[in-house]
């Protein structure tokens, strides 16, 4: 599963300068920041009302979703998923150290 | 980079029956679902405002932190991010096959 | 402007049972709760989108969809506009004392 | 209730420059229109799970909280209350006469 996000990433990179009207990431593109942004927010809602009714199958689609727009959104920030993990990563490790001393103390 | 999403999910999960004062996981897991869906709600919100602020550093964390709590609700839904990543795979797939055929058409 | 919310909120009722092809209320009302729950949410999406780029035209216009699918929302759950009014006046009451004894201390 | 929301906003307007100390008003103004957008999406986040989970009391707080923070953003903006219903106002006798119109074809 590991590099599905990469190959997505790169996918959707490419895809940005595509014809509008064969691609849904370049139509998304050409209508601005502010259209990528409003995407994410509706998908994260829609994620919100599954999570809610405990609604399995439609969790993973919202949360396909979610994730599918947030690569849009990065890729047109000039971020990679690789900066949002590697920021997991970072903190991660810190609060690996902090629930340690949380144990200990 | 590819396994710090499992690795994060495995800690997620272990972390949820861990002591509250010690686990934000645990902490966050018993306040219950709708409390989970409305921080993942939230982090979406902040990451729509960095977004359209074209805060770049803003949008790193906003975008690990909705990432962080779309692990901890999938985990409360006993939710895999691999079924999250192989239903982007299956649609990849599908869209690919819809782009080139609407290349040809 | 007073009673616009009022007049509002009885057309909303009427419509509820109208034809879904002639009325977007009662259309939106037959997909359901959830449906009316996500126009909210994407509605205040759109509404902090206009309020971060300080787009007033914009920013009016979210607004009042927002309210309306407020409305929309309210009525589905047998409340009343008055309800949340109500609820308003009776925390302005407490936090005009709470400011007032915040000032004197 | 006809007059509660102009007294709010009227109140809303004249905290902006209180003691941020003494006002939760004059605090989330000094925390800058982001800040005050976020907290919108937030309340409608809460809204919408109040609404999926039928929780009426809840929802009546939710949407007090909703309006509440609508207001404070539209004073922010330099805007009333009285230009979104104007708006709704004056879709309503649009959305009239295409709900007759509609009711006749």
């Amino acid at each position: 599963m590991s590099d599905i996000l990469e190959n997505l990433e790169s996918t959707i990179r490419q895809r940005r300068d595509a014809d509008p009207s064969a691609s849904y990431v370049a139509s998304l593109t050409g209508k601005g920041r502010a259209k990528m942004a409003e995407k994410l927010g509706e998908e994260a809602v829609e994620a919100v009302i599954a999570a809610v009714q405990d609604d399995k199958a439609g969790m993973t689609g919202e949360a396909a979703d979610l994730v599918f727009h947030l690569l849009v959104l990065l890729a047109d920030m000039d971020l990679s998923i690789d900066d949002v993990l590697a920021e997991l990563s970072r903190r991660e490790g810190l609060s690996g150290l902090d629930e340690k001393a949380a144990r200990k103390g």
